[in-house]
């Protein structure tokens, strides 16, 4: 058996009642395969009584050879927001229900883990973004996103203008309800509701997606990620807007106060089992069927 | 010379520098036919030193025979709701851009007044739609809207939970940002920016249009007028919704909260001057040229 | 039982296999039932040994009190395009898959038959287009639609110029594939994919839904069914255009043509089983789910 | 002065009566600056008394350092994928309206192209598109792209049915009007009309956008450029397919045709005037203004 994965970090879904079952099934596993086990409180909470030594977010990364994350994709974003700096690689357990980043279903678990653990299984990096919020002239705050960054209005009725520049360069500058930017793997999310383009996770892109546009031919543009998108808030009476990154982070942000977003240095490693087909989950969750 | 017309309420955009030289031009002009001038306060105080009387917006729509609206589309919608149930009829001046209900220009002002205060000018009735917010069996509030009502998450960055109901049948439970119900007048405004369709001012319809729905296959449907539209807002750990009318009036609401959507009675009557062409404002407010 | 369906007509798909069992059901089911049956020549080929009288299309509407459609929604598109001028009633069997007009399950027929025939249904009508081609200053064809009259580009790669005017007003011109001009009945069929909205089959209403439009901001736009819509191909080298109706009846338009569309005197009068619930139709054709 | 561009090729649009000015001027420009000048039949057929030497374009492309197109996108869409192959830069001059490709404008000619001449430009590789049709095992024909391969349905009223694979993998099996295979190049052409994303032309990537896809969640979707997609076109009673590159090759596809499309490995050379910014272009072609 490959040797790699010898010390296991578990991250699971907080408050969620399925998990606990779960997660005592995947312990017993891995301890019959001899792996050494390390929890984070949001595993630990499911398992009170276990001896299991429970640490940090950020020191079970850097302990860890693999982490597996019992729950759905937002419990993978949230984890792979704190895992992708500390380069471990991470696969996602479902609950069930199948997601674009969490594919090991609860049922297949033993049997994928132990392809995953003898070294069968495909990896591929998803890249995150980056976002800094200046305000005349002080980095106000930073925050890490692996589906998206999202601009938005907040609390009126009101459309907001963006001043939206790419390496400097002017794009527009838009009247919407907000602006999207999005990594491949978040463009199945927020970014397709509001219009945007499905991306594969191989390509080196991120997407803008205007929401709600005032100018019925702002549209979706791909862009390279290479680029850095800056994004300034335009004065105005009753502007309130709100920044989030995969739909968790808040701050709320003021006219004139520019966000700049790049790709981050460190990608997620994420772990599938052998055969993972990227398409054939799109079918599954679009209900492409055989004539769709 | 027209009868009818002789007394005459002015509205106006509240502080907006350039509104005052318009509306001195105008007082100068209905002075010089003979009519009697009634001011609100918003036009009231462009002209501070004018000797008119100067009544509440209720008052004024009670003893005019004709308002004129001097500002843009989004002053027009706010006398509109005003003006409705006392059933005078209203005419926009804008203020330079030519607005959809604000079909005036300064330019033509007055010789297109000449015709309509002499009878020759187009009249339509706008539908205005009537939201009832009701919280544990109890009326919470009522508004009115000339444009849409909608129903928009707020403050944080998730979709909310929305059953619809049109005539006690349901249509659907969604996830969304939202869920616009638009009248005709109000098709061209916030439900195009999100993908609704354009309907005919004389069309007795209106039109649901979903926020950045999840579904992808969640459409705008255009229904009867004579419908009503009962929103739920579904309970969730952090839902956060809101009720805005127009864009400008707001209630909080609470998971359980039931909006209520039916067309008001009383229909805005609205005077254009001869020769009004619906189609000509859609091209030249979305410029379609001659090659479209 | 009520009296006045007794001389029914049958018409189904040509050519399904799928057909002759339930055909011959129905037909004993309705000489069980003491009624007349006439059939036309689509009915009669899966029944070949009956003693049925068989007539034509345009007999069978004017001699029966119903018509009973065994197929799939484009199996009534056919049928209620001849039988609307008679205004004889139809309703639909489908061949196992849910239909948007043909909403009587195999499963369920005799039932749901049962109850018609004794007067308890809902009907409603379901208006037509009737679309003329004009050619220099004569009449070239006419056909009728119950979904959509369709203009289309043909053969080439390029875009098509069109000029559409509504009751003698330039609404634009437009290069793009084609225009659809839809009936609500034609909502949620080629509109549909087109972008357009879905339109209660109560509205008095059409939707034209441009085909891959040129520009950006040209957009479905819902118009009075009391309106005549007028469409020129305009000229140009190597312009090819056809007319289509219900995606069945064809002709090739050549620059210069105009195409006048308008709504048809005689609705399609259509029967459902009681408790018929067009937007629990939508619910299962469109997959919304509990939280769609 | 720069040596690198000594002879230089012209190319122009077929039977412009704009052209022959531009290209007069263009060509005593040249010989003022001691270039070789080398025509081909586009170019010549506009000054037919000229004593320069006309070759096939092949040839032209052969021998030339640089080839000035003068015409629209359409134009340069035809010389940009005879010229990919033997790597000569082409450079743009449009006839008045600015274009994605041909961005040196009549007015600003001699300018521009003195500093292009100096060697001061902006250089950038467009992808080009390589299709093959194969039909009962063999090659039926291959063609090449510059903005996109079109698979759309041919004649008749109805949608054709496609099998889409990439890299070998399903992607899915849609019911649609047509499948449009975009460069980045392409996507600001009939991609986009149909409701895809722009791409910036930087990205190695191409878009799949379906045309009025029957089913409502079939989205466009963006690939890596190296991924090679096929598309079988199914067996139907009626189905009638045909293949266009660019909208200007045609091929007519049967019932099993398998299509095969995959990155050209000659990238066509385009050349700018320094300054050149994309974003630039797309606001003023997309009419954003100061707040779009």
């Amino acid at each position: 058996m490959n040797s790699s994965f010898q010390r296991i970090g578990l991250i699971s879904k907080y408050g969620a009642t399925t998990v606990g079952a779960t997660l005592r099934r995947l312990i017993e596993y891995l301890q019959a395969r001899g792996r050494e086990i390390i929890l984070d409180s949001s595993a630990a909470e499911h398992v009170p009584d276990t001896r299991l030594s429970c640490v940090e977010r950020q020191a079970l990364a850097a302990r860890c050879d693999l982490v597996i994350v019992v729950g759905g994709d937002g419990t993978i974003l949230n984890a792979g927001r704190s895992l992708a700096d500390a380069g471990v690689p991470l696969v996602g357990v479902n609950l069930g229900r199948l997601g674009f980043l969490a594919d090991v279903s609860p049922d297949l678990m033993t049997d994928q883990l132990d392809q995953i653990l003898t070294g069968e299984y495909a990896q591929e990096e998803r890249a995150l973004l980056h976002a800094t919020v200046q305000r005349d002239g002080e980095t106000l705050s930073t925050s890490d996103a692996l589906n998206d960054v999202v601009i938005h209005k907040w609390d009126v009725a009101r459309m907001i203008e963006l001043e939206v520049r790419i390496d400097e360069r002017l794009l527009n500058t838009q009247r919407s309800d907000g602006l999207i930017v999005a990594t491949p793997t978040g463009s199945t999310a927020y970014a397709l509701s509001g219009g945007g383009p499905i991306l594969h996770p191989s390509l080196d892109a991120m997407v803008l997606v205007p929401i709600c546009p005032h100018s019925l031919n702002n549209r979706p543009i791909v862009i390279n990620e290479t680029s850095t998108v800056e994004i300034t808030v335009h004065a105005g009476d009753y502007t309130q807007a709100q920044l989030s990154c995969d739909g968790q982070v808040n701050v709320a942000l003021l006219p004139g106060d520019r966000v700049s977003i790049r790709k981050k240095t460190h990608a997620l490693k994420l772990i599938h089992p052998p055969g993972y087909d990227y398409y054939e989950i799109l079918r599954r969750k679009f209900g492409w069927g055989k004539t769709s």
